[in-house]
């Protein structure tokens, strides 16, 4: 049977592998960072800047929960799926819904069936489950699905990993059958005829288990037997510890299959991006460059800038000395400061720029060193930079 | 002695005319629209599109007693004026901050020698003047400069407007004697040596008079006997009847110097300013695209759109069938309205861009037309279609 993507690693440098994957939306050099594009608009930029050469973004995120719940599936199934109703023909992957719905905390009651909970929009109570996950993200149509999963949190015993995990299990099961059925039924609005792929969408496992190194390997080992076309860490930076994340997966990232890509879920940081690739994994997503642009943070090569900062007020410098993109090029600290303290939403839009442009630069770096050898020394050199600000 | 600016017209029907307007940054085509860049920045817009083929704006304006207030002169002056701190490099007109002051209300206090006022950041005593206005402007570094002037209310009496408008005549005098002396000196932070002109700032006087027709025709004279580079209508569009505006610009318009631009301030809507063309104005300046792009609603070519409507939902048109700009080529009005209901500032962006697009692309057609002659079939028709919407 064709499968419904490729991954090929053409580049490898200890744990660190430099690949592609090919999707039925094209072709994706990984390690790769996906921009999150919750209710269908990554915050603050336009489409075509994401596809500009500035940043290129290959595949972004949408958030199945927040796109149930608004507009609603009927829609976007009356739009034609996702990518004709938000305007970008490049991939897309959905999240399952499972951590939005996990977030909630009070507001939600969990079952063997799946997840009772409230909306946050108009207070409704809706009810989410494996099966129904499936079928709102075949109503998407995004390239990538999630399976749906149970997150313990960061701090969770072993007896309640143990049992959250194991539910996560069953769910990943019942998310593959519904899954399998959909596709039969053409339920996929995005399905699209592609060389060597089946045109499908393509489904990813979880691995669950919190800090609980024993849990994780048995989670791991039962979601491959379950049999999955990627496979993503999940449960982590929810308040755990950062050497824990760390700890986690550099045991359970060189265990994951290596002909299939793995993907660490909603991490972090530019650091955190670089550490997680030297051990081993290949797909990236994370809110921290929206969310941080819109509250006045620019990641840099030195290090993380408050434009807030007096400091700035008369700076003529661009936001990175070393970056070249659209923002860095015309305008200044000054200026930025300046539409910041004014409350200008051009601010939050030039911000948000700038970090994509910066998270996805970093990735290429971190792409072209694994390909040349290099990646050791991008990664010393990168490190010691970014505590350049002291911040 | 060489002019800071020129003006040539190349076309005419009736009293409409199409001409080039040639600043020291360059050639503006006329009539023209101005975006207006309050803070330096044309909310929820990046200069980049401004410049692009869609838009195209070849000036745009900056309000000096916003700049004046925030970020300051001082900064703004270190950074070597307001092109490069914004990082613009094509025309910018100022205003003298008088109308932003009398705005204030009850905040304010006007005597011969100017306006005391509170700021409407941080509350403290300011005291803006013709002599303090031109300093501003001169360190905002300018293209064109104007006079600092009284607005009587649109329903002011015959005798409050005539104490007004004569107030306004005395300032422009101090307004013109003050910005002669700040070109001597070299404080206009803009100077730009370009072929055939001063590279010096362009100051623009300012008519007066509300509706009082007597009133505007004395201050006309007397504005023009003091002599600038270009004339503008002021203090229309503050209350009053709409048919008094048309009055006002009808009779005053064609008895303004031939030679020289004349600006309509602070008008309009898109058929307010055909029809101003069609009275014999050359320049414009107008919120409206912007701040109802940022309220949700769209200005097309079969009149106003509200894009909170549910009839929108699952409309797969274009915000306007007829507007090839790049929000029209890319998105549905279900996806704009989605985006709106969802309080996403890609919904801002958006409909910012196309309402610029659409006012732009009005002066395009006016002027082709002014040139080919058809300018009363582009009026008719232009107005019968704006009905379509029946909005």
């Amino acid at each position: 049977m064709t499968r419904a993507l490729r991954f090929d690693i053409e580049g490898q440098s200890g744990e660190a592998r430099a690949g592609v994957l090919i999707t039925r939306r094209g072709r994706i050099e990984t390690p790769v960072f996906m921009p999150v594009g919750t209710a269908g608009t990554v915050k603050g930029i336009r489409f075509e800047e994401l596809e500009s050469k500035d940043l290129d973004a290959k595949i972004i995120l949408g958030n199945t929960y927040h796109l149930w719940l608004r507009p609603g599936i009927d829609v976007i199934r009356a739009a034609g799926g996702l990518h004709r109703f938000i305007g970008w023909d490049r991939a897309l992957l959905t999240d399952s819904g499972g951590f939005q719905v996990w977030s909630l905390g009070a507001l939600r009651k969990i079952s063997e069936e799946g997840t009772e909970f409230r909306s946050h929009v108009d207070g409704s109570l809706r009810f989410l489950s494996p099966e129904v996950s499936m079928e709102v993200q075949a109503a998407l149509g995004s390239d990538i699905v999630m399976v749906f999963d149970e997150c313990a949190p960061g701090q969770a015993s072993h007896e309640e990993t143990e049992r959250s995990m194991n539910l996560t299990t069953r769910w990943a099961k019942r998310s593959k059958a519904a899954f399998k059925q959909l596709q039969l039924d053409r339920a996929d609005t995005g399905y699209l005829e592609a060389t060597d792929l089946s045109g499908t969408q393509a489904l990813f496992g979880i691995i669950q288990g919190a800090g609980h190194l024993d849990l994780r390997r048995i989670s791991l080992e039962e979601t491959v037997d379950i049999g999955f076309d990627g496979y993503a860490i999940g449960g982590l930076s929810v308040g755990e510890e950062k050497s824990v994340m760390f700890d986690v997966i550099e045991d359970i990232a060189p265990r994951m299959p290596k002909d299939a890509p793995r993907y660490l879920v909603g991490v972090g940081t530019p650091e955190d991006l670089v550490e997680a690739v030297a051990r081993g994994v290949d797909m990236f997503d994370c809110v921290l460059p929206t969310r941080n642009g819109r509250t006045g943070q620019a990641f840099t090569s030195c290090g993380k800038l408050n434009i807030k900062n007096a400091q700035w007020v008369n700076d003529s410098r661009p936001l990175d000395e070393s970056c070249s993109c659209s923002v860095c090029r015309r305008h200044t600290r000054a200026y930025l400061r300046h539409l910041y303290m004014t409350g200008e939403m051009l601010a939050s839009i030039l911000l948000t720029h700038h970090n994509l442009a910066f998270f996805l630069d970093t990735m290429r770096g971190v792409r072209q060193s694994i390909r040349s050898g290099d990646f050791p020394k991008f990664r010393r050199e990168f490190t010691e930079r970014l505590g350049a600000n002291g911040e």
